[in-house]
């Protein structure tokens, strides 16, 4: 008798993604599971979301963090429902950890809630939390060559956002390069250059948003 | 019945990775496990390691990634005894497969083995690989709080060392914050400013490298 473990776990999980889904589906939300290594800015692109989205579509996150509840803090500045989860050694979010969470996430009033994965290039992919979309930050500080060395991320994502070209001249990091490194591995990924200190690209980015929400539910839900 | 299987794995895996160290010290080796984030400099430092410990130390490298070999490919322009893992989808290095990259490496002719491990800055901190230290880089784009969210990976390491200070400039860390972050989780490591780029503070890590030989073998092999 041979046990597949990984097989075994992977379904289990994809069965509570399922049910995850169905609920978020019935609430009107459009959900993504937002990834990336620690440090390329996800919750500083969540900071400058929150701003974009304000009087259009409703944002609600949810943070998993090994430790801490800094990035919830951070967030809750921006009058958004916030809810953290602390993964404690677990190096992901998984859909267990996300069914857990959802009795303290106030769905109806949330149109997009974002799911902001633990900082990992490598295992979140892995893991369906019952998200619509999969979307992923490589910042030009990481390198260009990154989407060959990780791949399974870039193929899982639906979109890719390059995060930090405030920085771009002051690295070896080639754009060109980057993006057709992550063609490579996933020939339908869109890309969108962001910094979310100058603020260049966030429009385009929540442009990005409001199309997906508006193609999943036919409208705006404040227009 | 309650199986730990965590706790089994972490056992087998000790019992291994002593295995390793038993042949690495036979062979006269300081072996160190360098871990970070993705793209935090773990090549680049082992580049400049090259060039700062010729006639002094002789370095070899197991290095780990998920996919391809350029890491290996930048690192035997040095002149390096190399050997690459690729882990499939393994998010971290243990103590099995280093074992069966050893009978691929000429440790009779290496002083200092760093086994370069994947970029992740969670799993890797949980597995011993038979090293004498665990070392990290925290790359200063990454943001200062990262000791407080990631908290295992600095308990483990006995030296920091902090990447890309030719940046800080540009960038909102705040070094005295880090280092003040990564004591608190671990009040005995050490810490080093480098950068890759410009050359600074590689000389303080190179005698560091060679003061933890000189104190394992009471000599330089070279010297």
């Amino acid at each position: 008798m041979k046990i597949n473990v990984m097989t075994d776990i992977l379904e289990a999980n994809d069965r509570i993604a399922a049910v995850n889904r169905q609920l978020f589906d019935s609430h009107k939300n459009l959900v993504l599971n937002l990834m990336s290594s620690p440090g390329a800015g996800k919750t500083m692109l969540l900071e400058k979301t929150a701003q974009a989205l304000r009087g259009k579509l409703r944002l609600g996150v949810i943070v998993g963090d090994v430790e801490t509840a800094r990035d919830k803090e951070r967030l809750e500045k921006y009058d958004l429902p916030v809810v953290q989860l602390n993964t404690g050694s677990a190096c992901h979010l998984d859909a267990n950890m996300i069914a857990s969470a959802l009795p303290h996430v106030d769905l109806t009033n949330i149109d997009v809630l974002v799911i902001e994965n633990v900082g990992n290039l490598v295992c979140p992919a892995e893991f369906r939390v019952g998200e619509d979309f999969k979307i992923m930050i490589l910042s030009v500080t990481e390198g260009d060559e990154k989407p060959l060395k990780y791949p399974l991320m870039f193929r899982e994502s639906s979109l890719l956002l390059i995060n930090k070209i405030d920085l771009l001249k002051y690295t070896n990091f080639n754009l060109d390069e980057a993006k057709a490194n992550a063609r490579k591995v996933n020939p339908n990924i869109e890309i969108v250059d962001i910094s979310c200190v100058t603020g260049e690209g966030i429009s385009d980015w929540a442009a990005w948003l409001s199309g997906c929400y508006k193609r999943k539910f036919g409208t705006n839900s404040l227009a």
